[in-house]
């Protein structure tokens, strides 16, 4: 593919058209005409039961004195030195849970609404290495690959929520990750983004720095553009304290919350899938009472990300048949919550961009998607079982969420679109429907058009070049790392922060 | 990877191992838990409501003076020189027709039920080319080709059905053509094999052909080894006359029927998906009335392939996600006529067995089975819009396969399976569930072990030679083609056909 030189209007026009203009192309929430549900209704109450009986019977270890004092407070109970929450607390607090909410983008145009019963796709992951399409092999992810998958992930019109993808293994003090962490997020892209903080010390410390990207003291609270994914639980059933201490000091600076555990079936819960997704619920359902305790009706997405274990080896496996299955009736758990759900999915097991990766990304994607639960996280970029990220595998996956949104809208049946005087009028006319009213008037609606998915006849396809999707997107991919360059940050608040807090990210001004 | 080296007990082992044995590894119907609905009931009933109201007003052109007849006879009317069906009529022959029989093979123990609610996995296609790994580029497929396919096909466990992937484009006369393409499919394979055929004649003309394959005089008929595939429709709504003569005689000789119809959205059909539906169904049910009017509960499949055009090129198109709704609701549509349906999916327009191949089989794969259609054809091997077929791809697609019938089979949900003792006692005792007798007892049932798809750690990958899915599916191939050559015709049988019709398949006695 011939490169644009840079500067002149026709190369300018040529670039916002293959960029894409990042404050008007974005997808919203994609709608979900008809969930997949891989559980019946009976079913689902079975699993609901079998979690409140693990709540109040095991319950959850490990809980901090704040939470511990809340929770008593509220009606748990204290059974062999483990919290355990009544049915009735949980069912309580399920009812007067938020079950919406706006997810605030530092780019109000970019906002959306969380709730479940919807498509959110979003970006996850804290992968500690990136995928060098050029050495087919992997290195640690720095700062700068950060700020780089931001700058990619602004262009992409189907992901909505930009959750760190990797770890900027090149920073060590913590404290100074947490801060570029966000910096480099901030920086490249004005949707909403997420990152683990390292303790609740850290969220107190970081408040001012969000207040200056939000655009001054006290208004990071009223439009919060960042989600703290904390990894409340411990699996099976125990509190992570550190993760709970961030919590509570994000609920005091009006940070929204996404709280996971990420049980794996046949090793940290058990290999009966069913058993999985029981522990699985009690454990998102004691961090969301937690939370609700500490202040009712909170922001928060549970993130019941129930996941597998190739029991030959014990290790985690992002990309089975099993896997899907629990990313869908994890959604459809969250769906009957009636309360913002996430899921990864859209993940691999494999190292490169092969025809594994696409297998495995699709099917655990399409089911998560198409269950109800909300949000998939882990939606694209992610490789390795989610130890690496790319640049390119964002893009390409990018391709893949359309095409997931575009099968979540399903099919339009109404009396005009059953089509039966259009089919009478080309069988006993013409005898096609190429040129007629309707097929123009659907063209651009009803179908989804890849740009990057090869459609060419074998010859046509030689002809141009033999190109892989992959090719495409690492083309694509290029473009947009060579032009798109953004460093949302103004001058004046760059300046302060840098003054202020150990900023290591290069300034782009 | 090495090649044990012909001969020994332990390379005999290994081979047996690596290749399978076709008599008892092979995988029967699978079980359909929970299937994905893209329509409601109310726009089920709407659709079919539209296609009987097409057919009553529309009705079929090019009806055959023998169908014309049969169909009058029956209650068919005449309208603007069309063939109409009225509704009660089309409900009558819905309320009689097959809803299951025996699909046979040669090899009993590979015979299986077809009727709708299951998942049945099937080779299909008439692609005209071979993707040659090699060099990476398309060949014409010759008779060898095809005997290679099937007897790869033969060893792979989730494929119940060898319907002739390619057309054998070194046979010039067309009844040769017919004859070979049988012989070919069933030296290399014992299980259920289909083709179609070029004339009702032709179909006369095998019949001894067919017996002497089955055992001999009359033996056919008893137990149908071979299906044929008949487009009956020209989409939109006009009978293929030679097809409607092949099947006249296919049933004649007893021979069962998989009666296609593949109308394009947007070509051949509305550009709303809702309306190439009615479209479809319309053609298909008016097969089936025709079918059913020659002979009442005439085992048939409907394949109902409603399919997809880029309405920027009119080109086919198999893989985006209107083709995936597409083929999962013409499943439920079968599912709702309670009759096996089938349905093309597991399609690509990809060139090369690369992510876009991963992702656009796998969506229209795992929704299409997931449907309850019953039959999914062209599920594995094929590239290129079906265009072309690869022996490496329909192994590393027969993988694929294994994770979409573990989908299907979905999530147990018993008091057993919800494990709340089992979590209790590893929450509160050792922490974890490895080793666990519940794990133990459920590691081979619960989970589906991949052997292509690499779950190694990004080190480990590259210490094992870095290898791609594709890399591990060719592997495999090699394997099978070098050490797996059955020639499933006895000698006599085979001298006795080559005698009589103008075999040129290279005979491996």
């Amino acid at each position: 593919m011939s490169r644009p030189s840079r500067g002149s209007v026709r190369d300018s026009k040529k670039q916002s058209r293959r960029v894409g203009n990042p404050q008007t192309r974005q997808t919203a929430s994609s709608s979900l005409k008809a969930p997949y549900k891989p559980l019946t209704d009976s079913e689902v109450a079975a699993i609901h039961q079998a979690s409140l009986d693990v709540l109040s019977t095991v319950g959850m270890a490990n809980a901090t004195p704040q939470i511990l004092e809340t929770a008593l407070a509220h009606g748990c109970v204290i059974k062999e030195n483990r919290l355990c929450f009544p049915a009735a607390l949980v069912e309580d607090i399920l009812a007067g849970a938020a079950r919406s909410f706006v997810v605030h983008a530092r780019d109000p145009r970019l906002d959306f609404e969380a709730r479940s019963g919807m498509i959110n796709l979003c970006t996850g992951g804290a992968a500690v290495s990136m995928y060098d399409h050029r050495t087919e092999s992997y290195r640690p992810s720095m700062l700068g690959d950060l700020y780089d998958l931001a700058r990619v992930a602004d262009t992409l019109e189907n992901l909505q929520w930009f959750a760190r993808p990797v770890v900027a293994t090149d920073i060590e003090d913590p404290f100074a990750l947490d801060v570029n962490t966000v910096l480099a997020c901030a920086a490249g892209t004005r949707k909403h983004i997420a990152t683990s903080i390292c303790s609740g010390e850290h969220v107190v410390r970081m408040q001012p720095f969000l207040d200056a990207l939000a655009g001054g003291t006290g208004k990071f609270s009223q439009r919060p553009f960042c989600t703290v994914h904390a990894t409340t639980v411990v699996s099976p059933l125990s509190f992570a304290a550190d993760s709970l201490d961030v919590v509570c000091e994000a609920i005091r600076i009006g940070m929204p919350v996404h709280s996971q555990t990420g049980p794996q079936a046949g090793a940290t819960a058990p290999a009966a899938l069913a058993g999985t997704l029981v522990q699985c619920c009690a454990e998102g359902l004691a961090s969301l009472c937690v939370i609700n305790m500490l202040k009712p009706g909170y922001p928060v997405v549970i993130g019941n990300w129930a996941f597998v274990s190739d029991l030959r080896t014990g290790a985690f496996s992002g990309g089975g048949a099993e896997q899907a299955l629990l990313g869908a009736a994890s959604g459809q758990m969250s769906a009957f919550y009636g309360i913002p759900g996430g899921m990864g999915a859209g993940m691999t097991d494999s190292k490169q961009p092969d025809a594994q990766a696409g297998i495995e990304k699709a099917q655990t994607l399409l089911l998560a998607s198409l269950s109800g639960g909300g949000f998939v996280f882990e939606s694209a970029g992610m490789l390795a079982s989610l130890l690496g990220c790319s640049a390119e595998a964002l893009v390409l996956d990018n391709e893949m969420l359309s095409s997931v949104r575009r099968i979540g809208r399903g099919i339009e049946v109404t009396e005009e679109s059953l089509s039966v005087d259009v089919i009478k009028q080309a069988a006993t006319g013409v005898g096609h429907f190429l040129g007629a009213p309707q097929t123009l008037s659907l063209m651009e609606t009803e179908f989804d058009y890849p740009q990057l998915a090869d459609r060419a006849s074998p010859q046509d396809w030689i002809d141009n070049g033999g190109k892989s999707m992959w090719d495409s997107a690492t083309e694509k991919a290029k473009y947009i790392l060579d032009n798109h360059r953004p460093y949302y940050i103004d001058g004046k608040t760059d300046k302060w922060l840098r003054e202020h807090f150990p900023v290591q990210l290069v300034a782009m001004h």
